[in-house]
């Protein structure tokens, strides 16, 4: 079994680490000659949506998947006539739009912030009138890591924030343009929720409908990128829990998926609110490589090439820390007890993803210490952690 | 970092699976053009002794190892002038001649089946008539997975098993003509010991004298080739525990060793003899990939690039079973709570070790009915396994 995948970043690199032991091998169609996926598969260098290089991903491989949800859809589409594409390319289509998402959420019943779609400052200003003041003003497609995204604190914000995702608006035309890259199809405008923390929920649905769900995971982002992740989230009401797996089964079930699918929440007053999903594996479940029985990767792989899904049963409890733009020393973050090392074979520049560092642990507090021992070797944590991070 | 191990077979490409995330890269020398660790690294495909590829090597890479034993002790002594090989060559010289390996056990005071050097018929019969029957007779050199054995029951079979591990003698030559591809050096006789079960202890030391011991396993044995491990050995007493690990660590230290080194060990009356030592990760280790907080391939990887060992600590409990010359459906496989499956992609020809499975459980009892389950979908298990080997 050969999977073609979209994309040949880190992502596509732990699927082929966690599917290579499953015998299946890879093809990443990847146009970057620096894809660090490259070093367990096959790399297809070109566009996503090269004729040639579809074809040759359709005719060498038996199933095709993809490992970040910016990828041309019209790639997706193009490959699923000849070869199965999971997740199912309307999965894509729903998370590349965040208007379609939020309304998707809300016919499944799954609550959101409120929220409106804004193609004109004139819809923006009414729908702040609307959602009231914080609130946030996002790019429909495209955003990711915090990019496309502007906070609205006061009624002045509104027309610099405006600028600054569309640019001054040129000829008569009503629509933004693009300031973004790659963005169409206008804004989006959200009430701020003032949340108690960030959770994710990711499950795993193979090609009979089976679905697993991992441990909802308590995430810390900084300048809108992922910072830690802690899996299993602790302290988590049970109910709340059972609440996003319920969501998860929904949305999976929804679009007929197959492979793993990861909804970003909030918590807010005991409740959840579905903030955005990714179609894919997702950097919040890096901590399942070595905190859960099968490491949302393995399950992904399962997933695709039509095997069983294997259990998402944690082993204890877990922090996953990224590293960011920089390197600590291996041997002083292997040496606090539990840890993990994860690095891509990227070159190290600012605001990249390079690597990440899992510590895991008998209990949060154990947790805590460690990612307290982590800091003082060099390993970047959010302001909030480590020491405070179990004890609120 | 860039590790170049001689070697490209199964244990090189489960090293190169624990060591890329680790950020390290890898060069495998291996003369055959099937060797599939070249899915995880570079393939240099030259003979072992080949003086341009082991230059190649040298020059490439910061730290050499190997994943078999019996790669020709020169190729691991030349690479050594230019570049640090792990574990150290010595080792490989001892593991390399059966009667230098019991020598060395003795030497370290680790009790092993009474044994004597046979280099002529008559050896043999004074070996013999010191030992008793049943005995067995071995090459010193290039035997594994029960080549290069004769077990002899009765004085008539002295014979016909000098012959057929040495072929007739020709002309006046006292030593054996070597029948067994490599072989040179004579052989070596033993005393069959009526042993309860066959153990093994794998234990690493890094490059700063920590070492860490993983728990003793049961292995299981068809044909000479090993079918099952059990991970950790159920029912075994913890002194005997401690003693294997106290043998390993004796080991470690005498060689001044850095990585993973497996010890097989009989366990008879309450005692451990040693067997035999592999100088490298070893196929009674492979459960550690899920059923250890950390692999042997990782712990090995660690120790020859430098870095500090991870936690040896069983999660739960384990069975192997590797999959020799036949796949069994891995959907079937994967169905069955708590296994992995572990395909080599190598292709499948009788006799060769091609895959395994690993089963984990809470415990004991759980790991004998799940590979009861594994039983009825094709995987192969010894006679005695899989119900009963839990209920002594």
């Amino acid at each position: 079994m050969r999977i073609g995948v979209l994309g040949g970043g880190q992502l596509g690199r732990m699927l082929g680490l966690a599917g290579l032991p499953l015998g299946v091998q890879f093809t990443f169609l990847d146009p970057s000659e620096e894809a660090c996926a490259a070093a367990v598969g096959r790399h297809l260098r070109a566009a996503y949506t090269d004729p040639d290089a579809l074809h040759e991903l359709a005719r060498t491989c038996e199933r095709a998947t993809y490992e970040f949800e910016n990828v041309p859809f019209q790639a997706a589409a193009e490959l699923v006539r000849s070869v199965p594409v999971y997740p199912p390319p309307p999965a894509l289509e729903v998370a590349q739009d965040r208007l379609r998402e939020k309304e998707f959420f809300r016919s499944l019943g799954i609550p959101t912030a409120e929220f409106a779609a804004v193609d004109s400052l004139e819809d923006l200003e009414a729908a702040v009138a609307h959602l009231g003041l914080p609130a946030v003003l996002k790019t429909r497609r495209m955003g990711y890591d915090g990019k496309g995204q502007r906070i609205l604190m006061e009624p002045e914000d509104l027309q610099a924030a405006w600028e600054a995702l569309t640019g001054p608006r040129t000829g008569s035309s009503p629509l933004p343009t693009p300031r973004v890259d790659g963005l169409s199809g206008g804004l989006l405008a959200e009430a701020l929720v003032p949340f108690r923390r960030e959770l994710s929920v990711l499950a795993a649905r193979d090609s009979w409908g089976e679905v697993v769900c991992y441990p909802v995971v308590e995430n810390h982002h900084e300048g809108g990128i992922l910072r830690l992740s802690l899996g299993p989230a602790p302290d988590l009401d049970p109910a709340l829990e059972e609440l996003a797996h319920a969501y998860a089964r929904r949305a999976l079930e929804a679009l007929d998926y197959v492979g793993v699918l990861c909804v970003e929440l909030f918590e807010v007053d005991g409740r959840l609110l579905a903030n955005e999903m990714a179609p894919r594996v997702h950097n919040s479940g890096h901590w399942t490589i070595e905190g859960a029985s099968t490491s949302q990767f393995a399950n992904h792989v399962r997933a695709v090439a039509g095997l069983p899904l294997g259990s998402p049963r944690p082993r204890g409890w877990c922090a996953m820390v990224n590293l960011i733009g920089h390197r600590p020393d291996p041997a002083a973050v292997l040496r606090v007890p539990g840890t993990s090392f994860h690095w891509y074979g990227k070159a190290v520049r600012p605001g990249r993803k390079v690597g990440h560092v899992t510590v895991c642990a008998d209990h949060p507090e154990q947790v805590a210490e460690r990612l307290d021992q982590l800091r003082r070797c060099g390993v970047p944590l959010p302001a909030r952690a480590a020491a405070g991070l179990f004890r609120r």
